[in-house]
């Protein structure tokens, strides 16, 4: 039977033919093959042409636009790299004669080219040419054959569609070059942080999603038929997170979905969005967790500013910058006195701030010190969780944070209080029930080292990071309270 | 106010005190600092002690166990990294006479670790020596100072308890070696997985996991209240993973949860499982994907065997190694009559493979080429999803493949059918409602290229690379139909 097997990609060559009318043009141009990009694609990237010399290529994307003029045909042909010009001599006529050799495929590819819709998805060969002239690259390719794999219907989205239009078709909002650098920004600076902790030998964790209970509050809680009884949705990994510290993992990692039956319509809220959450041992006070975060965050803004600081530059007009440290640090009361000072009085009745007033202190950091980020400290124990740990002398206040970034909250950070008895007392003081917490105060009785950590919100950075006005524009598909489409 | 605020990790150093009853040991020697450790930490890890002179150091971490002898107390102290010894002379009787100097102090010491129970997390100050009679690492610290952080009950867990009781503690079984090393040796894979597609330019999405519809099937579908409506959470990336191709985005990749009501008991399913999945454009057939698939799982393994082989064939008895490529491939139809061959035939009516089919078709491939892997190819379209695009000329099969690890099925790949029509023909032929897919068939009306992907449960794949016997021991917190709990 040995012999019926195959072990080569020969097999792969051997069969082609497989979805071939769709998606194999034959008689691909052997292009020289870009360093790093897998053997198994004969296509070049637009991206990957300036470095080529002039000469046959294989390009593949879909329509942009064409300008079907009366002797010269031009495609701008957009893959997810880029944008190159296409180019066709336009023969208008069919030699009757038929003396020109190939003029019967030069009439029926400018036919082609006249009929080509936008979005429509081709593959095209050609011979890739360098001219300065030319805008676009200061390159175009000369289109030899050019094969349609999918045609498109008209496109229902227009540049001014509304952002809820864009959202209803978000597969084709997402081929517009911004929306393409978001999700590449994210990708480096996603793989920036964990890149940062792994080198550091943390570790990396998924915790469920399925929980027997709250995690965070009854109220904005996701409730599933789990077979007889019921399910919750992780509204923050918190707990398990934390668990990980008595499970003796030291410092964990994880970057996730998270879920909150938020009915709000902000441009800051959804009901599932990314977390990006850290948790370490060994700890003296949240100062070791803001330490870390801060080192983090630069190693994040470095990979994205040495890979795309001149395409966000040109796409969204924002100059990225890697933030010194250490980041600005500002006790909670006396931001509130800070933003007082320059005419803002927090309008809420307990000792929060409020968006308003997280856009003073940032106005108020940036032009004092010039740095985009700071850090709000000692929130009172009135206003955050039964977990956080309260300072040792002053239990009025806890050892936590959050961290503000041109204007906006983006996480939230605290040592935990990892003492069995005072954290049982916490819970009770704010109304929880010790039986429910069952699991989690378990945590605590064989025993457990200090610890803290944070949760920081992906979209929100990207879109502060970004200049965007809404995390509808930095997350692949948003979800809200009327929004689970597409 | 400027003054006020503060700018330097001075703030931290003078604000110590801070939770310090019980995290900040007083007095703590100033470690030689290993190079790539957050400045934040001054204990040492165990595993650093090896390269550090004779000297001062602080480890912290727990009380494995305590050897409680005459003249002499030896502590085996474990932290994330590794275990080591540390010693103390014992003083038994209080020196009445107050004669020697710091004898109280010693007497005192003594009677703490004699007190000390397992689990116990402490903090100890002491003087490294090297010394090769110690079995544990050549290495020992000589106590000086013993800081109790939290006490532990009895625990509730032995070696010999039922892997349901383990489960039941897991954050006490997650301390055990083993265990230990599951994870960073995942988190090792999983980096040089994510690596490999960085480099390469891939785009990391996040899907959403809640959907107005069901993805895959609507058997085994959580199924939650959401506002006014319903809402399900998804069985698979799938859908959202192939919009990323007509929205451009061209190579993708996610690892992140996935969700099915299985109400299986076995020791491969789960109701919450990580998913990795990759989709990729312009392909030419699934033989693309595999090409893709192989060297991605060559990229994992090598940064596994370079890291971890020591460990895991000290810990686990297992020896592991890179796979060759190319895998072998075996269509399906010709696996299940190499399996007949064998004495097994496949209690099936379809044209399926079964479990045991799995292991002997794997075994077979073992025994004939020494491979611990085996794509089946050529899956018949009756056994197949709807979306996977069938075979050019032959459309009983399709263009798609399990990946069999080991004995078990770790993955399914195919290349997706993106042409509209023959997509919704044979969604109509699965019996499936065009009207209900309507958001995903939008996908494929707007120009799309050629593409496919794989989606393969990452427990599993740990599970079959440590020769462990169950997902339970490679998942973090196993979700099942009667386990949600902790």
């Amino acid at each position: 039977m040995r012999s019926r097997i195959s072990w080569t990609l020969g097999w792969a060559k051997a069969s082609r033919g497989c979805g071939a009318d769709a998606a194999s043009p034959a008689g691909r141009a052997p292009n020289p093959r870009p360093v790093g990009w897998p053997v198994v694609n004969t296509r070049t990237l637009v991206k990957q042409l300036a470095a080529l010399p002039d000469g046959p290529v294989t390009v593949a994307g879909w329509v942009e636009t064409v300008r079907d003029q009366k002797k010269v045909q031009f495609i701008i042909l957009r893959d997810e790299s880029g944008a190159v010009q296409l180019v066709n001599p336009a023969v208008r006529e069919l030699d009757p004669e038929g003396v020109s050799v190939g003029a019967a495929e030069a009439f029926a590819l400018t036919e082609q080219i006249s009929a080509l819709g936008h979005g429509t998805f081709i593959t095209v060969t050609g011979q890739l040419k360098h001219d300065e002239r030319v805008k676009l690259g200061g390159l175009e390719v000369k289109i030899e054959t050019l094969e349609v794999v999918t045609e498109a219907e008209e496109t229902p989205i227009a540049a001014d569609s509304s952002l809820d239009k864009r959202m209803d078709w978000r597969f084709l909002d997402l081929r517009h070059p911004k929306q393409n650098l978001i999700f590449r920004v994210q990708t480096t600076f996603l793989h920036a942080l964990r890149t940062y902790w792994v080198e550091r030998d943390w570790v990396e964790i998924q915790t469920p999603k399925l929980m027997a209970s709250a995690s965070e509050s009854r109220a904005e809680l996701f409730e599933l038929g789990y077979f007889e009884g019921k399910a919750y949705l992780a509204q923050s990994p918190q707990f398990f997170k934390q668990m990980a510290q008595p499970a003796g993992l030291g410092r964990v990692f994880e970057v996730g979905p998270a879920f909150r039956a938020d009915p709000s319509f902000t441009s800051r809220h959804a009901t599932e969005f990314t977390s990006i959450d850290a948790e370490m041992s060994w700890i003296d006070s949240h100062e070791d967790v803001m330490a870390m975060h801060e080192e983090l965050l630069v190693h994040g803004f470095t990979a994205v500013v040495a890979k795309h600081a001149d395409e966000i530059r040109e796409l969204f007009g924002v100059e990225v910058t890697v933030p010194t440290t250490p980041f600005p640090r500002i006790p909670l009361a006396e931001a509130k006195e800070i933003v007082a000072s320059r005419g803002y009085v927090v309008p809420r009745a307990d000792a929060d701030m409020d968006p308003e007033g997280e856009r003073q202190i940032s106005a108020y950091v940036k032009e004092a010190y010039g740095h985009d980020f700071v850090f709000l400290t000692d929130y009172a124990s009135s206003i955050r969780p039964f977990y956080h740990m309260r300072r040792e002398g002053d239990p009025s206040i806890t050892n936590s944070y959050d961290l503000i970034y041109n204007g906006v909250e983006i996480s939230t950070g605290a040592q935990r209080e990892h003492r069995i008895d005072i954290l049982v007392e916490q819970a009770k003081e704010k109304g929880l029930d010790p039986e429910e917490l069952g699991f989690y105060l378990d945590f605590f009785r064989y025993g457990v080292p200090p610890h803290g950590g944070f949760g920081m919100g992906l979209a929100r950075l990207m879109m502060l990071m970004l200049d965007e006005h809404s995390i509808r524009e930095t997350t692949y598909l948003f979800r809200g309270p009327t929004r689970l489409l597409p």
